[in-house]
């Protein structure tokens, strides 16, 4: 039944002959890209633009320290029911920049490559979506640590927005440059006060602190969430009738997280606290089917919460073709 | 607590005066993009290097009619569920290439664009990727519905691979190039046929038919998937230790039909074969926690089967930074 064709006659006998390859053998035809290819994703909020850019993953190894008030068993189920190794956490980072149509806001800003080897691709993916660093014009933050603020800056202490007003939640700000309570910090978190003084030191004077609650640039609404850090802020990017919740680090991985609101990552400053503000928000993205984008979800990072037994489930957005 | 920068000063007074801007309102800093960004993917299986390429999406209106034997009522509450709307189902097509290092091997060719306005972007993808349509050295076809024969050609008969060989399940060329079978099928499936004689018409001798079942290229084997048509087939792509199921259209979306493996669509020629032919290979999928991907399943389109309640759930894959 299966036919050999005049073109694999060819290939196999004269064509390749000529070519000095044995038959059954063939050339390479193309190189492998051997690279991922761009992680940029567009969608609509009403007449705003908005675009996900991917920043890369941080495979975290993790044992039973990493969520205070779980078995390490469930963490490792949990993990292991969505075909992830059990003892490693890929924590994804996506950034977002909204295009009101006036102004470029780009919301976080990704670990600038100065975290892990497998992230800081959030600048190459930017000029893949066409965006010159130099255009944005409002960064919001959601909160201190690397993660979120260290693509404010290179390696090498300059600014990467230069024309980027830069807003941070005032609360946040309080704490992490309050030299009284960095010199009480146990070392694991004194390194992020001195990351926050690397970050801000030399343009602190330029940054406009907000109050969580506030609006800091048209349309887009800062929601308090505190408890993963003292002044973590979520987003409402709103548009016309439509609005999207940006949860920043509301929950962590969602598949742990999110599938399982009552666990206090080591990471949450404040577990308690930080439960009661991740079932308030996810509550109304549940209530509200509102969209939500996700800082540490899987890029492109943005889907629906569906109340799903205990916790909640989280919706991948479909891939759309046009916006 | 929200103070007011230099910058913020300057833009709202002397820059903005001296631009003829209204205070408060600002210049469109950077155009909107207005369009999808690319839908490229690439992934590893061994040493294979193989990118998935998103042709778009088919917006199906349905009733009542698409699936056979379930309640309209629970084809919503299954959408709904799912942050989909209730009478549309969006229907996306991937299409994947496999680079073994010797050859590139296509698996399906999507809708060409003769199918639906929302489709036909696999050509500039594959662009995207890098990849010429003259490399491409083996094409593999699952079966012959129009979403995945008609990117072999132009709508005006251009040949689109002209280098490829061009392989296809032989039970399936049988079915749909039989006159007699074509004289007696209903208005609804002849234009099915009247399709395959397009496309395949001039090129007809230079197809090869292979036996389901059979190797079609270095670590690319068919598996008979009948029912969905009746000559469908499935894919296994295997390198070194690594092993991937390309499922073909054992489902249509996921969120129905792996959720609901029992459900026949309208587009399932033999339900009760193509349900049988699904648990199969599902529970194949679920059972070694293979790698699979999915021609309907909503772009990258590859994940895992999981085991759920009475069916299965698709568990997307993490879009990796990395091969």
């Amino acid at each position: 039944m299966a036919d050999i064709t005049r073109r694999t006659l060819l290939a196999g006998s004269a064509l390749a002959a000529a070519a000095g390859i044995p038959p059954g053998s063939a050339a390479a035809t193309a190189p492998a890209a051997g690279r991922q290819f761009a992680g940029v994703y567009r969608y609509k909020v009403g007449d705003y633009e908005l675009t996900a850019l991917y920043d890369g993953v941080w495979n975290l190894p993790i044992d039973e320290t990493f969520v205070r008030n779980a078995a390490f068993a469930d963490v490792r189920k949990a993990l292991n029911d969505v075909f992830l190794p059990p003892d490693t956490l890929p924590i994804p980072f996506t950034t977002l920049v909204v295009n009101t149509g006036s102004k470029l806001v780009l919301l976080d800003t990704g670990t600038g490559g100065q975290l892990i080897g497998t992230a800081g691709s959030m600048g190459s993916n930017l000029a893949a979506a066409g965006i010159d660093p130099k255009a944005i014009d409002v960064i919001v933050i959601s909160h201190f640590h690397p993660d979120h603020i260290n693509g404010l800056k290179t390696k090498d202490d300059e600014v990467v927005f230069p024309n980027a007003e830069v807003n941070v939640p005032a609360p946040e700000w309080d704490y992490w440059m309050d030299d009284g309570t960095m010199s009480t910090a146990p070392d694991r978190i004194k390194r992020y006060f001195l990351n926050v003084r690397r970050v801000f030191g030399s343009i602190a004077k330029d940054v406009r602190r907000y109050a969580p609650g506030q609006e800091v640039a048209p349309g887009i609404a800062t929601i308090p969430a505190f408890g993963h850090t003292p002044g973590h802020c979520a987003f409402v990017v709103a548009s016309g009738s439509q609005q999207m919740l940006a949860l920043s680090d509301i929950t962590n991985h969602p598949w742990l997280f999110v599938r399982h609101p009552e666990w206090q990552a080591v990471i949450d400053m404040d577990g308690a606290m930080a439960v009661k503000s991740r079932r308030k928000l996810l509550d109304r993205a549940a209530a509200d089917r509102m969209q939500v984008q996700g800082y540490h979800f899987p890029f492109p990072a943005c889907g629906h919460i569906a109340r799903a037994d205990a916790g909640y489930d989280f919706v991948p957005v479909m891939w759309q073709p046009t916006l």
